[in-house]
């Protein structure tokens, strides 16, 4: 199970020092700044996405390509910018997700595995495919905001 | 003048109908902050372009078309979330926006025209390049802060 987790980790770290944004804020407030405003586009998206596959709007499968597309590049940002230093200020941010950042990045891995599923499914214009996709993933959003966010 | 400026217009009105997020927010206040955070994560991209245009940090290649890949898509998220109602509120948008709307539209094509040239160039790995299309392209941003955002 530790060396899953290992996997895991390495795996989410070899994406993380290939992203554009590690280590360049000039100071921690804009870290912390960059991710909710990432993670707040993001939300965003993926809500309008959520409203297809639940039936709240009716299926576009333009809009839903259009969503999927933003996703795909604003869904990798805010992971750049949990850096260390970034822990306190105006931030909902967890203390574990330092202190046992294995577990959180095995969920962010996790996550951004299902991202990736829904992104496809989205552009294949199968409302059926994105209901699937959509309904695996959103517990991997939400089991980062449980474990990993502060209410 | 005013044929060009509605040419201009109407080719803004055909980028913004072409995006994803047009007329979508469940209320003023989430396009608010969706158009802040797409511009301050905007604004964070174009600094890392910027320091290198400018010789505050070394040039790097890779990390000018990884900043240029975030921009991409970044650059054209803010201008969805301008839609009528979301002139008040947590928001330091002046309401020439909304009363001289063809001025802004007209700011805004010159701006993201500039922004193309400059996520092109700074994808070719040549710093020059990179140089010429930042300096032409920073005034353009500019131009919509002075006129368009209050202080």
């Amino acid at each position: 199970m530790k060396a899953m987790l290992n996997v895991a980790a390495a795996a989410t770290l070899a994406l993380l020092t290939a992203l554009p944004a590690q280590a360049q804020f000039a100071k921690a407030e804009d870290a912390i700044k960059y991710r909710k405003s990432a993670l707040f586009i993001m939300g965003q998206h993926w809500g309008r996405l959520g409203a297809m596959a639940t039936g709240r709007v009716p299926f576009d499968a333009k809009v839903a390509a259009e969503n999927a597309d933003a996703l795909a590049v604003v869904s990798k940002l805010p992971w750049t910018a949990f850096g260390p230093g970034t822990d306190k200020g105006d931030t909902r941010a967890k203390p574990e997700i330092w202190s046992e950042s294995d577990k959180f990045k095995a969920a962010l891995d996790k996550n951004q595995a299902e991202m990736v599923k829904t992104i496809a499914a989205a552009k294949t214009g199968n409302l059926d495919a994105l209901k699937a996709s959509f309904s695996a993933a959103a517990p991997t959003c939400k089991a980062c905001h449980d474990n990993f966010r502060k209410d």
